[in-house]
């Protein structure tokens, strides 16, 4: 196996593929990538079972064949090498040869043989969606995910195929996140991913120019493949909460409120709520203002906001970070925040749309 | 005690000052910032007993007083508001207000009187340098003074002034890094700064406009002013080891060579090198060439590089850490590197000027 490629373009894939290295594992050979010369390709492939990224490239093969390489090691040579053509061969089935100009490097690797192989999934039952979108619909989910691996079901985000509509769930038992959006499909499906496979899936096809993510679903897989890369994740196993009978229909009071402000606001009042349980900040809604106030042994704040309210005043209280982290990902200038009592959940939505509803459980005032 | 002042003008002060805030103390107080409104301004002061940082601003001053608050909270609440005015007050001898916009704080706060005073320097013993200059003269020190507290003095960088003389010191048993440069001055003192001021010290100075530092002496401590900035150190005790006898005079070899092919080759020879001990990397001296090999359990590296030489050829071994680190500080595009034997030192100076002198015992191969 003896091939040579533009240093950038190797190390492009070696970035992309890294991702899925496993860190924390025993078998030497999962902590690798591995590389395969074919006609004029290399396929880069890694893996820590869970989730598995193979990514292809064009290059000079000037005879055919397949290693594992340490990951860490590799990237770091590969990243320091200078940018011109690398060429890579292994001499024997434990040493590989790297040069770049004057930079000479043996490097022991594996047999790649012993490299797990990653699943095959059939291309039959897939669709599409854009990049942009999927990367939105990510982003306005995946950190509504549990971190409480006792339900992993709950560790993973929900996509909803059905036909046309195309959803995608998370909640955590104190919150909900749901983003609706629309793709072509005659799929009828409900998958769950686990929040890894879409927070490096993220990062991934944010660098990626192409337009569409094709997403591939077999029984216990998901594959999403666009350029030349394909990222090949388990689906998380069990039913997935029935999360429509959680999000109320109705509401007593709809506040109209700046994102923007509204985020400023909790994110000071929250300076002092952190020291104290929760990151308790309580909300007064009244016609002309909702006031946030939060306080703790070293001190306590008050902050105003004005406000559009429609329907009855109301006090309830928060915990801050279950509000920063949504606004954070709201991309509207105003919000609907919809109450009913200071025990139900809030809901907000943007103002102009309905594609994404995010939802927080309240908590209990002592004063209740 | 009240006042008023821009958010930004307050928060960039608060930055200048929070860098000498102590972080691991058991005295409250210390984690402080001490305000005082007096006249037309406000002074911040912090301080972890060994290094000071005093900044005055200009603030609109209802009435005079001052108060300690905790740095850390006092530095996330002001960087958190919105760009306007802050109006500051306190309240009782243990609150302070803090109001900006709509948004208001009650903060616990210290008593001002607690608060360690900074020590007085006598403003005689003292001389300029450019702010450029100094920074660089840091740069290329700092790095090399010793972590190892069990000789405290070598913690530190030598200041050694000798009317327009000024050279800066600093060496940790394996390398020395010795930087002249000029200053205008009637004193001949040598003073030991600690590393953590001059490094402090170089990131205040670096967003500073000012052109010039103000340094004055005393007997324990030295100041430095620019702007409307001081930082007080206190000097470490002892004699300075008479560094002028380490740096030999003569050389046997000398190669003239590219100092960014020397990093890059360095670089890379060490992504094995530091898997084994001492970081070693080998070089091979010829006429035509310097080879660079390392290697260890993993792999072996070999790297070329073009060179001038006069003199002997030689084969010699270095920590490569010890060569990094004094490459990366090189501003000149070529350097000297003189040998003299395989176990004395390697000398490193610029081509065009004899500004910067910076030596690397060798570690003994185990052939000699």
């Amino acid at each position: 196996m003896h091939f040579s490629c533009p240093q950038r373009t190797l190390l492009n894939s070696i970035n992309i593929v890294q991702k899925s290295v496993s860190t924390r594992t025993t078998l030497p050979i999962l902590k690798g990538i591995y590389i395969e010369a074919q006609e004029h390709h290399l396929k880069l492939v890694a893996t820590d079972l869970e989730v598995g990224i193979e990514n292809l490239l064009d290059a000079e093969i000037i005879s055919e064949g397949a290693f594992v390489i340490d990951a860490k090691l590799f990237g770091e040579i590969i990243r320091k090498l200078p940018d011109d053509d690398v060429e890579i061969k292994l001499i024997d089935s434990n040493q590989v040869f790297i040069k770049c100009q004057s930079a000479e490097f043996n490097v022991l690797c594996h047999n790649a043989e012993d490299f797990p192989e990653l699943p095959s999934i059939d291309d039959k039952s897939n669709f599409s969606i854009s990049n942009e979108l999927f990367r939105n619909m990510i982003r306005q989910t995946v950190f509504a995910t549990s971190q409480d691996e006792s339900r992993p079901i709950l560790t993973g985000v929900l996509m909803e195929i059905d036909e046309d509509s195309f959803n995608m769930v998370a909640l955590d038992g104190y919150r909900l996140a749901l983003r609706k959006g629309k793709i072509k499909s005659e799929l009828n499906r409900k998958v769950v991913i686990p929040s890894r496979t879409l927070t490096e899936l993220s990062r991934i096809i944010s660098n990626d120019d192409e337009e569409d993510v094709e997403i591939c679903l077999s029984e216990n897989h998901a594959q999403f493949r666009f350029s030349n890369t394909k990222i090949i994740s388990r689906l998380l196993e069990g039913e997935f909460i029935n999360y429509k009978q959680i999000i109320p229909k109705e509401y007593k009071s709809r506040v109209k409120i700046n994102t923007k402000s509204l985020l400023n606001s909790i994110e000071r009042a929250s300076l002092l709520a952190k020291e104290g349980k929760n990151n308790l900040v309580k909300f007064i809604v009244s016609d002309e203002n909702m006031v946030i106030t939060s306080n703790s042994e070293l001190g306590k704040v008050h902050e105003e906001i004005i406000i559009t309210l429609e329907g009855e005043e109301i006090e309830i209280a928060f915990n801050s970070k279950y509000f920063m982290d949504a606004l954070k990902v709201f991309d509207e200038e105003e919000i609907y925040l919809n109450f009913t009592t200071n025990i139900s959940p809030v809901i907000f939505k943007p103002v102009s749309n309905d594609h994404y509803t995010y939802l927080v459980l309240p908590i209990r005032l002592s004063s209740n």
